[in-house]
């Protein structure tokens, strides 16, 4: 197996075998790209600088020289694959050229703990899915009815809508309770006030590569081309604005106050070794969405809350992402097949991921069935929806032999309404 | 009345009262911004790498040496009013600066019809609203119920949606008939295809400048310092699509094709003298969107179809601006009140603005009746939605005293979908 000279415990989410991309803030205040490796981050622009870049595809292109990664993004598979395959080599126990360094392992290594990381993408357009049937199915029995789940286009398309771009922000923002109009039961007069039903949505999200032009489409079989890496998105909704503004234009400012993701894109090479089988898909879908030799990844996803009498976060869901009945694949052929333009750093995340018990609901509306069987916590305490000070940490990890590949966290905590 | 040297037909859409911002492609390929004067276009390049925007606000800000709006609609009010005075003085008829120079005359002014008009604007965001109470009544009574057409949250929140901002493009694009599924009636299969349902919407979008923080709102009494200028707006939609998609999420694909806008940003100054009275808003909006002196602006919108058998574009829709049930102002706050962060060069369009009348609807969906009432046209064809080669040409102004403060045109032809 593949080793680092440096050390990197069997539990990390980075070793050699991971090297997901970031960017953090230097002392000088600037902002540089980097990947990790266990307890350390990989300063990108100074081995870049240095020239260790220096494959046919990156050689000169000073793509880790950027504020973002939206330019090394565009560059396609075979850049992505080169850098991997030079950070690799440069990490491996038996390279000596940072091993036997020490001045440049200094300038290129920081501990992950005394840095701070930033948003490593500039992300142009924002789509949500609604790709998981258990999710879809306990949304449509809480509010329309049982006997009839999943509205009838549900596994003919999958079904999404346009997000909000700008308030995605990074891992461990603080989050300000939304305000806004709600309407009481059986009260035709709206009110205005906090959320009082706020809620997290667990989901991953891709992030694209070289997109298509305007008019053209991207064939579900070429689509993984397209496709850079994933990261964990905390999708947070306020289920009471939704409720009273949804019709019929789409779920509007109940999402747009703020959406989380984790610091680090893990890239689908990355993920390669953890394919998986994927829920059987009947009826067939239309020809531009068939796949028939569909696969998808095997990551484990948890969802812990840590309110503020709780000295540790607790678990509340347990699922993974190869529940989607829909794939990225399909995904991304759906989103361009009229002819919608995708660029670089546009972020496609997949909707709720919920397994099919309470325990793997990725959301305290599932969770809690609207609210009707509240949580119990450890403290004694109880949770319908999210109160302020609570904080939610989401966790992701493909489990290789010996090794993980993870996402890290995306963590958030729910700041009281600005009056 | 302000003069200016250079002359100005009283028709034309363009004098010194107006000075709209846009941008445009030099001979060497690059983006210069540019503001327009009769049949001229100004280069703001060539006037602010002469010195000559020297007043506080904008003085060694080089605002306009940028190739997009962004930096210059990010500075605020004061710059943009110092802008347009330093403007209005440098074009007035008692003006010597430019007036008597020919070799910089030669360097700043260029005639409109030789120059390739550019996207002035990056958009991050596009919001898209639904602000016209006669377009919504219509939509209503088509799909749901001729006695209940608003739903019950209409007339208390401006209904909107995100968009999508990569597929925006500048009026003269022509677009490719988008493909989808759609569903066939009385079908439970849905089929795939070239869209059957082509419409335009008559929309205005207006752009906005400094923006809020994440968390924060802007008041309604604010909002319009927020508010930079505005443009026409055609949300090209494929109904058929749009029909099949849209429960529970909202549009998608039907809209995220293409939307055009016209090349001129027409600044919230300029229409100043335009301001007229508002639709009366009954029951009264909650708080934060209650704007007790509303006042919206008196434009002009028209819609012209060419068909490639007809010679002259046949005017199909006229109407205004006016009509809106929701004003800018109550639309940003809303967009604002959950915390949502704006940002300087949004996109905040005002959904399809229809009179009371047939031909003063803002769609062929609602002109044709959802295709029940085909449009006769001048040279004998019919249409119920649009077809291959069909031109669809919206222009808008403000009419003053012997003048007019006008947007110029979007235009868009519809080309066949790609095989």
């Amino acid at each position: 197996m593949l080793k680092s000279f440096i050390e990197v415990d069997t539990d990390s989410h980075f070793p050699i075998q991971n090297l997901p991309f970031g960017a953090f803030e230097t002392d000088q205040g600037e902002v540089h790209l980097c990947s990790a490796i266990g307890e350390y981050i990989i300063d990108l622009f100074v081995l870049d600088e240095e020239g260790l870049f220096n494959g046919p595809e990156l050689n000169n292109q000073f793509a880790f020289q950027d504020s973002s990664l939206n330019y090394f993004m565009s560059l396609g598979k075979s850049a992505w694959t080169e850098a991997r395959e030079t950070l690799q080599s440069l990490l491996s126990a038996n390279n000596e050229t940072l091993r036997d360094d020490p001045l440049l392992r200094e300038h290129i290594f920081k501990k992950r703990a005394d840095v701070q990381l930033v948003m490593p993408v500039q992300i142009g357009d924002y789509t949500d899915f609604y790709s998981s049937e258990q999710h879809a199915r306990n949304v449509g029995s809480m509010f329309r009815d049982p006997d009839n789940a999943l509205l009838s286009n549900w596994k003919h398309l999958p079904v999404g809508y346009h997000g909000r771009a700008s308030s995605i922000v990074l891992s461990g923002t603080d989050v300000y309770r939304p305000k806004g109009q709600t309407i009481p039961k059986d009260s035709e007069q709206p009110v205005f006030g906090p959320s009082l039903k706020l809620d997290f949505e667990l989901e991953m999200g891709f992030l694209t590569g070289p997109g298509n032009k305007l008019g053209q489409s991207i064939s579900v079989h070429e689509a993984e081309e397209h496709i850079f890496g994933l990261v964990l998105v905390n999708d947070w909704s306020a289920r009471d604005i939704q409720k009273w503004e949804y019709q019929p234009l789409g779920p509007f400012l109940a999402k747009s106050w703020a959406t989380s993701i984790s610091p680090w894109i893990v890239t689908m090479e990355a993920l390669e070794p953890f394919r998986t089988a994927c829920p059987e898909q009947n009826p067939k879908p239309l020809d531009y969405l068939n796949q028939p030799d569909r696969t998808t990844f095997n990551i484990q996803l948890d969802v812990l809350l840590k309110t503020e009498q709780q000295n540790e976060p607790h678990q509340i869901c347990s699922t993974n992402f190869r529940h989607l009945y829909w794939t990225m694949a399909q995904q991304l052929a759906h989103q361009t097949v009229a002819g919608c333009n995708v660029q670089p750093g546009d972020l496609y995340a997949s909707g709720t991921i919920s397994g099919d018990k309470g325990d793997s609901y990725g959301s305290m509306l599932e969770i809690t069935w609207n609210g009707n069987n509240p949580l119990s916590l450890p403290s004694g305490e109880k949770r319908s929806f999210l109160e302020d000070g609570d904080e939610v940490i989401m966790t992701g990890f493909a489990e290789g032999d010996g090794f993980k590949v993870g996402f890290g966290e995306v963590t958030g905590k729910i700041l009281p309404a600005i009056e």
